[in-house]
């Protein structure tokens, strides 16, 4: 085992259960909180989380189970969120132990809508985290494949590279490669911006468009992605690494991917409520298009964004998804 | 119908009839040629192509059909090759009226075994071409979606861009849109090297490689194809352009390529001879990954090219894949 800090892992999700599946390969210990107490019997008695990922068995002597977030925060020194990010802020206000000096991962990516920032934002303006002490994982990883124990590879961000390199040394095994970056602000974005691509390669299929027309979408979803991940962080990016572009493709060509599966039924004609509705959950991207949009609306330079613009008329100004489709096919190449 | 020069098509599989159907949108007369002689007459007969597309319905009175390649080479200004690479040179050895003053359009996309050369360079050597009169049409795009007029995407390539632009003008529909392009070399090379980032990902899920080594390795691939490019010819080339990364996705996402599939059988376990014969044909990415391989030791930089090298020692050097991916993969990122 190598010797690392204390980890926990906060999520009760197919996200969180790979994750701690990952730790575990590496750490004698790993806290897991989620707030389903139910689910955290039936894994100390049986060694699998029964709702996701049951295949995955787990060596019970190694997990610090708990259903107080409180426990698990002050118990560990690096704090991994995998809690959806719609959930997120009501976890958080739970917690009354101190964030001070915990390093804090986010494996959500996504907008929290109370605030309508990235995680590591909300962190940073909520809870006065430094930015050093953020971190990012970033994929593309499929929880499903880790399970499985398919090759894997993340990008583990941070400020602080020997941070980054110490959460990397904890998830990395076999079957799970690394790399350490400093771009948490573009990897976060990146990863929440997809979700809005998947939703518009679903609005296409659903509308009948081939695989000729995804291919030319997703690529002009990575020259968007790079030219609105500029805007928000001008550093020396390469778009094409696997954490943006991998992601975006893991995700864009998913037939599993929620967003896709979202946008597949408005492009097949449903309402965003009876989509939603039919769905039992609401996708990620349909947050992540409006905080997209209005923080776009906050740059200094005008950003061309033909993609995300469409996929927020859809969504929010109930515009007709052929109509607003066949424009888009003109403005992308 | 467009004021544009005569137009032939050279060829009779499915992407020369797609290509015989877009031009019919605009012009009143396409000479068509394939050497065929029994499909020839039933197209005459019947309207459609009895071996490719047969959905496509074809108003006769539009096709000079023809089994004579002299006749098609005499009778048009513009020549779209869309013979497969193994045969093109035989094609090309029957013709002895004069290519002085034709355009010269490929469509074709691979090497010429002959020569080891793309089909613009081989036309330039071997039969003193000017650049200038040499033009590439690159996708994404798959001939099924046309046949089905599925919003696709060409681009044009040429030097002259006013060439560029009549071709163009010739192809384009309410269901494709086109672009062009001075970028020749970069167009003819990507849609070359695609076929060899397929195969890639074929072996890879023949080896039991699942979605998220796919996006990554799609995401070297893109990576590996714009340092290859610029070491050919380095000209500002945004690589994540629908013809060079759209290309590459609509291949190496489908499960439809010849060659992605070849790749398959070659991960199974199956030897090159074996995957060849029961395929009944050759991929095309065979014979570019020799040729890619070779042209790269010509380059005055060292230049990586993981993925390339390790499906050159799969298919020519007998290594075993298994281990030759283990090694690809400590290579990517």
């Amino acid at each position: 085992m190598k010797k690392l800090p204390k980890f926990a892992v906060l999520g009760g999700g197919s996200w969180a259960t790979a994750l701690v599946k990952m730790l575990c390969e590496n750490l004698g210990e790993v806290t897991w909180y989620m707030r389903n107490t139910e689910a955290l019997r039936y894994i100390s008695e049986h060694g699998h989380n029964p709702n996701y990922l049951s295949s995955v068995s787990f060596n019970t002597a190694q997990l610090r189970l708990t259903d107080q977030i409180d426990e698990a925060v002050s118990g560990a020194e690096v704090l991994i969120f995998a809690i959806p990010s719609a959930f997120l802020d009501g976890e958080l206000s739970k917690i009354s132990a101190s964030l001070e000096g915990k390093v804090i991962v986010s494996a959500i990516k996504g907008i929290v809508p109370e605030s309508g920032k990235i995680v590591g934002e909300h962190f940073h303006d909520k809870y006065n985290i430094p930015y050093k002490n953020i971190g990012v994982i970033a994929g593309p990883c499929h929880a499903e494949e880790v399970a499985l124990e398919r090759l894997s590879y993340l990008t583990i961000a941070c400020e602080d590279k020997a941070r980054a390199r110490q959460v990397a040394s904890a998830l990395e095994s076999s079957y799970i490669k690394t790399r350490v970056s400093r771009d948490i602000i573009g990897t976060e974005y990146a990863a929440m911006l997809k979700n809005i691509y998947a939703i518009a390669a679903g609005i296409a299929h659903g509308l009948g468009y081939g695989d000729n027309f995804q291919a030319v979408l997703m690529s002009n979803a990575i020259r968007e992605m790079k030219r609105y991940t500029k805007c928000l962080y001008n550093i020396d990016r390469n778009i094409n690494h696997s954490a943006y572009l991998g992601d975006l493709l893991v995700t864009g060509y998913s037939v599993f991917s929620r967003n896709r599966m979202f946008g597949n039924m408005i492009g097949k004609g449903y309402t965003v409520k009876s989509a939603m509705m039919e769905m039992n959950m609401v996708a990620e991207g349909y947050y992540a298009v409006k905080s997209a949009f209005i923080i776009k609306e906050g740059f200094k330079k005008t950003v061309k964004t033909p993609i995300i613009d469409a996929v927020y008329k859809v969504l929010y100004k109930g515009a007709n998804p052929k109509k607003v489709f066949l424009e888009l096919a003109d403005q992308i190449s």
